[in-house]
């Protein structure tokens, strides 16, 4: 199939003046939730598709390394993260890689829009394949008022697996909401979010690490990933953590992990410690 | 500028199902040389943008990332190279790299297409700043021919900077222009050749890998980076050596590099040295 006569869908973003596009087969499934509008589309090369308000979610074929990246490099530098909370995360798959790990006791998803939940279920199996897992709860409510919610000092790991910060996660990346994760989490405990591209989006990254900081948390690292389809194709996460800093990598737990995974490892995790150039000036790390 | 009131370059990669576009202003330039099809563009946000056969070549904003990792990772291996050539990279940004490194005595670029040399000296002049630098020599000659009949045993480090493999860059990648290579290197002597996505095209860098190996490469090693402009936005360059392991990195001499680089340091390097699990796999590295 040449290009002439194919359909594309393609993502522009204004903000950065870069597109992404997917050959695709066919539109799934489109519906407008009470929060946004959700679409399923069938690709020629990269599995099935899902797009939140026009933006590219997730792909079944290179969803692996932002999920992986999301949880492992987090998991494997707190000591024992036995209570976690993913808020966001609609599509399982985040919640698929935390519940890899034995040391996990309980890890609870807190997604606003049941919706992407139900059609991640129908549409990517593969990633919902722990939900049934009798560690995982699945809770559809605001995440934001959750967290304010929560009982202190009882979560060890919060992972903030959310869209753009603009619609409802847009409160996902202000302080107030750090403040009520700090106070939910033990000692030692650490928040990782989804912080955009190294290369167009440095000004969220550093606006998101002071944010951090102003709340409490007493180190910040952003860590690099590939992730095709995201504006750029170069992502990150940011890790934060309380009341201790981030060098604890448990290397020889990664070395010796007792599941699969295809881009983390050990020597991935360290890489994703490395910062270029550029990113070490503007963030002073 | 919304998108829908803006214009886009498109480029559709039919082999993977996959697009990438940048927003444009407008068409500088567009002319058929001997070779080939080139056109630049002004973007909106990345800079001056050239297009090869159409297939983006170069933009302004991102070029620094496959610049920097197609030299300084081999000039930091290489305990010393002394004399260097660049197969193909007419846009002279990765000459400006080497020329970075003082104990560069020579640095020849073999381009096939001199008008894609001129272009850039007038639509990316910050690339083409080290081309008066009187260790500079540019050739505008066959890359495959010129290196059967280099004399043997003169070089230090091959740089293929080239196309995609199809096209004039076709023999850039088979086993034939290896043997020339081998025969041009001294001992010690370092071949590092742009290998397309780690994500799409891992059954070409295996056989490139192959080929290297059997033109008589003793060591040979694949080190990704980002790079938005290309399929995926996630690139590499391979590296294979001459009678010697890739090992040596001179971890002091690019902690002290005396030259400003934007991604390349110490870091990003040994990252860079990290592969992914499935590329472990499949590389069986």
């Amino acid at each position: 199939m040449s290009s002439a006569e194919s359909t594309w869908f393609t993502e522009n973003f204004d903000h950065s003046g870069s597109s992404i596009g997917f050959r695709i087969k066919q539109q799934l499934h489109a519906e407008k939730t009470p929060f946004q509008t959700i679409e399923i589309y069938e690709t020629t090369d990269w599995g099935n598709l899902m797009v939140i308000d026009g933006c590219m979610m997730v792909t079944g074929r290179d969803n692996f390394l932002y999920h992986e990246m999301m949880s492992h490099p987090a998991l494997f530098t707190h000591p024992r993260a036995k209570r976690v909370v993913i808020i966001g995360g609609g599509d399982c798959g985040t919640l698929r890689e935390v519940l890899k790990h034995e040391e996990v006791e309980s890890a609870i998803q807190v997604e606003i829009d049941e919706r992407v939940t139900r059609l991640a279920e129908r549409y990517f199996p593969e990633l919902c394949e722990s939900n049934n897992d009798p560690r995982a709860q699945l809770l559809f409510v605001d995440g934001i008022k959750w967290m304010a919610e929560c009982e202190p000092e009882t979560l060890d790991l919060i992972i903030v697996d959310s869209t753009d910060p603009v619609g409802p996660a847009e409160g996902l990346f202000g302080e107030a909401f750090y403040v009520s994760c700090m106070k939910a989490l033990r000692t030692g405990g650490i928040l990782v979010q989804q912080s955009e591209s190294p290369l167009i989006h440095l000004t969220l990254i550093k606006a998101m690490r002071n944010s951090m900081k102003a709340a409490g948390f007493h180190a910040v690292r952003t860590l690099p990933f590939p992730q095709p389809a995201y504006p750029t194709g170069w992502w990150s996460c940011t890790m934060a953590r309380k009341n201790a800093d981030l060098s604890s990598f448990r290397e020889r737990g990664a070395a010796t992990k007792q599941f699969v995974t295809r881009y983390y490892n050990v020597d991935t995790h360290r890489a994703a410690l490395a910062l270029p150039e550029f990113m070490k000036e503007a963030l002073g790390d």
